[in-house]
């Protein structure tokens, strides 16, 4: 009465008992499976990404969410993985060579860990990464001095928390496409990263999508995808 | 049963049966009372400003909130009142000698109505009033053209719907007291103006301070207290 | 008092009074700026339309949200104009020679309004569109039908009311870029969309971002953006 | 002051000083009282459960939401007693013999806390259980796969956190009774099972109904009182 | 640009333009589509009652929530259908033998459109419906004197507005399957049905599940799924 | 299928078709039943006012929240009733003999309806009443001239709109039994007097209860109750 | 800077530096300050206690929301007092000699602690009360058994958590006044409380009224100023 | 990949790796740059406020929001520092001689963190402080009592949880700006200060302005800047 019966082998499926591994989706939307850490023990963690990593050796894995106690566990015992403790990722093998940019723009330090998070996704799903941090709207200076490299990008991430106004004040000044990741920085009536959320769903600026309060991966999923895509440059400036 | 009964004349209360005008306010807070126009008939409207006009024939009195039928019924019996269709208000007899100066900054044409309401509002209550309109976020070089009007006003309002970004960019170009006004101006989860509402509360620019969706009279009277307290440029400037 | 007073004319915009239009918008951000008819008058949609028409002669401009009030009068005024009574939109002029598709998918015929502003508003922004509707959850052999249309887009557009579950089902079915459009059909505690929204917001298949609800429009500019700048089908096929 | 006062023995209500079991409930409405273990003490528990099952020797008594340490003292002073740690459930005694299929349905792993005590539930109020989980609909192959057994089920339980879109999948796939459970599984917008909840309140699929988030133990109920009563299954194909 | 595009003929589907009928859903699901009136033309509502009796001649088929216009152009029209203006209704054709019995009880006479389209409802999909109205909470002799038909049923559907209790009342005399529907009826903090929505979803009997805010069509049909399934009560006796 | 089936008559119910009424609940609650006149037709506002006197000749009878067009017909058909068309509440037969003081303490005279919906119920209810308006708390020399008044009274009803501060500082003054009503007054953030309702629940003033948003006849059946109970004056004072 | 300056000794104030006794209120309403026990050390406990009983040394002072910690302070320090662990209360010095009785009904023992707060508020307030506990919704025949004892009460409290379904029970049986209690027991959707007080708030029995969620306290003042005014049995016999 | 790429020196920006100070701000907006101590380690906002110090060595520098540990650690390290255990905040340098008057009000003293911060913030802001404390709406004496010092400020601040209502009181007594500042000061409806909050944005009381909830450096901040601005009292009786 107390386990979950076997319902026999699968194909595309790898049982490791606590979940189940699909293994097919690779083939069936060009990204493999990722490890969510939250409310994984550190030796499941460890293991699902050496079950993944074995499954699919020619291209790197991804580990998110991870508690201290499980990026320890996974830095002794698969130490060729790359921890990152701001943004509670592991990653275990070699990227694809980089097709397009993704660039990750963050409001305030605060913000890093979502934006590191959006930022290692993009990179294991195919995209090479810009940075620019601690542009925050009230010292504009700063968000204007960046204007060449935001558009230069192609595809933008923007992560801000508090009001949320950052997507706004970028999206006025490139027509690059940007997706908006809310975060739960804030106090008072913020609600965890509501008032941010529905600040960019409300963006006054065109052309602006929004991912969950603190969803750094599903961003970088998303931008990963559109900028592989895109074409070269010399091709994109007859557009 | 049906009626309010009498309760006797009170001092400093001037009853007209539908409501009792609290005319010893003036003496108390330094501001007459005001005609709040929803919910009042046409002819409720004139009798009350005419009635407020006659306990205070030296300055101006206004009304808010006017009906399009209030806005023509004041038109035509009071034909020396100033009345703004698009701020629905009404003004009757001249307003103080102004003492500092308010500017009302506005996102969008959308937003003049709480606009023009605040600025009316400020006016009589005994401010200079600069108006600073259509410099929404999404484009920055039209706000940046303007900081130094803000700069020399002795209180801001900013007025903007949708995401209620503005505040937080003009706060963070300069120091002067600035309260936000949302309106609720948007559609989809704006929730009648309640992002915007929490984009300001939650602005990350310090020294921002809210009022009501859509309160452009409370802004007003605020900004005007401020702005008629503040000492002349030239003793501001050794501060 | 009682109008926005005069500040001079301004490079890159033009002045209608009522509305000042940011002509200057297409260089910045390579998009033209569009006509939001909700809260216009008819005659000031077709002067804006006319406009924006004058100032871009050599591509097609755009209004949404009009009124059938403001769709008689455009067609009369404006008989080049294309007036889509279902989406509510009306274009003036020739869109550009398109690249990249967007493919629009649809819950319910009620979705229709919100899936066809997408679609316009797409096919202005530069981006060949499909149309793909009627696939709602409930009936999973009709999505499964269109899997290999889903799959040769660009980006993908994905409108749904009520539990706002297609999305999920489509993400997980490609992994094409995917913006999810909740609309406001539903009643009960559908909340006038939020319910979608949430959804969508919480998506099980990773890389789905979200706009506002019934923003067919925001989505339509971020999908044709990103389906404008993809490489064609034969570069694609080696990422 | 302290306590509450004695109010003499009643007939049907076996009084344990903190707990009053209303042991007439069986007669009244076919099914046992239930221990419900949030904020017991393990001895509460233990001693609540021997008390049942001492009042009911020929069926099954059920304690559900048992602390670790609850579920070890049950374990210690209760040899007999089945325990399950996952669903966090403990039943004492031999469950009826089952009459009718309940097939409980779980989207994610992380569900499985909610759908054993479901299925527990069920399997005490006299249904024969079948587990299917780990059916995603960002994997539809998985779902279709597993058609013809939801189709001979006598009721079905859903259980999904996230979107909840996982009962409207289902719900279109066959006709069988459906009872929805939302979880708490999510994170940011998803405000702990609210957006799963709103989603099934909202599913386009018709004949869903829900229970409250994480009631599993309502949902199995429920459904074994549906299922016990099916007609054979030779009966039904007449239908 | 304006339309949607033609998709073919696809097998199962009957294309009116304006909706699309699934012709095949009673194969798959036991039961046929339904036409939801709600914002649809008189016209369609009658056409598509017309499409779908023609395609099902052998049953009853279904339009819910008909406007006043549309009810007329049914009976004119339709001479034959059976048009309820209380529950907004109209049924063409002889349902299904009935099989099993639903109660359906309401708490107040404005609880009557709702209670009715749930019986209507129930009596399509093949159930035979017993009516047990104004029976609120406030009056506990009129619930009890009803116990023993509440008893015999096979499927309750409890329809209540306000704070929503009549369901924890009922679930607490008999055992047998009970789904609550919540009403909008009520004022003030009942916010259009969420009261009693949230009271039913919280309700302290054991084994009831709840349906949307008015969704008594959602409620026939499930409680009709499981009446026609139940075994007659000579074998219900035993168990 | 259209109507309410028959039930046969029932004691203590007098059934009109459209309404039952609980001709019992004078006996059982020390009450007679009421018309709540929202969503009846002026018709049925008459025929249930005209049932009710017959069925009680010696006290009075109530309808609440008639409809201009109810209030009429009521005028025209019943011209001994009382009818209030501020309150919108009609009268039928002689008030009993008044046994205590419920003092009806209104903010603005927007509060008007409500306050005297509820005076009225607390008049029929056998209370006398004592109205005491226009008392905000932003002028509160109004209210310290009342607080002997306030003391005198058995039970107080403070209703107020907005923030909904009247009741804190009343149950500050006097240590009355009070009831507070919110009203839906206000606008922008007060969320049809949610703001008002959160204010008095949270009131920093010990023992104040509250009623539903506009609910004065809820307040005034609670207040009268209260009210008719107390003992005379001359006994008060000895406690 | 960093403490609260000296404001010098003002009357009816009792300064203990970190809380103002208003030693006054026992004059102004007829009750004692109360020791609000939740943030403040158990030293600052006793001392306030000690305080409150030395100012008002025949009648009892109370202390509510006491952590174990300042239990076990005042029951060490203070001997005499009387420390109630399940309703978190203790009180010193002895009761007025109690007039009228105060019924406290509560639905589940998980409610205990709110319903004995209220019942030693109402005794320390001057009543005479009785517990009637364990009386659900969900077992009628435990509520139609105490009928009587509830209407010999002169005010009652009706504490319920889940759906607060129990006081429109209770408000059907008997018209003494009646304050509900909405608990925070509960899980799921159920948020805190809310569910409770919006059943409260919509409850269709006339005469309810409420307090906020867990506030035992806040009832137990109100209802002992009702009973303590009320007239002795054989006078209210007459009504 | 794991750690924010170097973006080189900036001119106005000082890079701590973790934080990145704006020494600029004291130029555009007239007031430093602030440590804003949640989240930071103890040493962070050692070496935060030290090199602000170093960079504003003539005026003072804040920390706000400091844990116990915090406190200390500057305590320890920086004895120059005053340090305030209530407000938790930390000053270093000497504030500007200060110009005008803040008024700092608040309702309890669990109000007291709240408001320490806004007087601590006023005085680095230049600002000379009045606390008036304790002066809750349920004892109005006590308001009532500091009308003149109210009168005599510049600008207020008034502090208060529960229902908020204090600053509608002090509103109606005076018209000096006023700040109102919510604090989550309650329990069950107050929602962690969002009851405050809606009372203060429907304040009836003209001219009140709102901050985040238990936002007192953001109202000290602005209050500092209207107080510093205003003109001396000889100059102001003239308006």
């Amino acid at each position: 009465m107390t386990h979950l019966p076997d319902q026999g082998p699968q194909p595309g499926v790898h049982d490791l008992g606590y979940a189940r591994l699909d293994t097919d989706r690779l083939e069936r939307t060009g990204d493999a499976e990722v490890v969510y850490g939250a409310g994984k023990t550190p030796s499941q963690v460890v293991e699902l990404l050496r079950t993944l990593h074995a499954t699919h050796p020619h291209t790197a894995v991804l580990a998110t969410r991870l508690t201290p106690e499980a990026q320890s566990a996974v830095a002794a015992e698969l130490p060729e993985a790359v921890v990152d403790p701001v943004g509670r990722t592991a990653v275990l093998g070699t990227p694809p060579v980089s097709r397009g940019t993704v660039a990750v723009v963050a409001a305030g330090t605060s913000d890093a860990p979502v934006a590191l998070e959006a930022a290692t996704t993009a990179r294991v799903f195919g995209a090479h990464v810009e940075m620019i941090t601690d542009v925050g709207v009230a010292g504009l200076h700063r968000i204007l001095g960046v204007r060449e490299r935001l558009d230069e990008a192609d595809c933008l991430i923007v992560v801000a928390g508090m009001e949320g106004a950052l997507p706004s004040v970028v999206g006025g000044l490139v027509g690059v496409p940007l997706v908006a990741v809310p975060t739960s920085v804030g106090y008072g009536a913020s609600f965890g990263g509501v008032a941010a959320l529905l600040g960019m769903l409300n963006s006054c600026a065109p052309g602006v999508t929004v991912v969950n309060i603190d969803n750094g991966f599903g961003a970088g999923v998303f931008a990963a995808r559109v900028a592989r895509r895109a074409a070269p440059r010399e091709a994109k400036d007859e557009s």
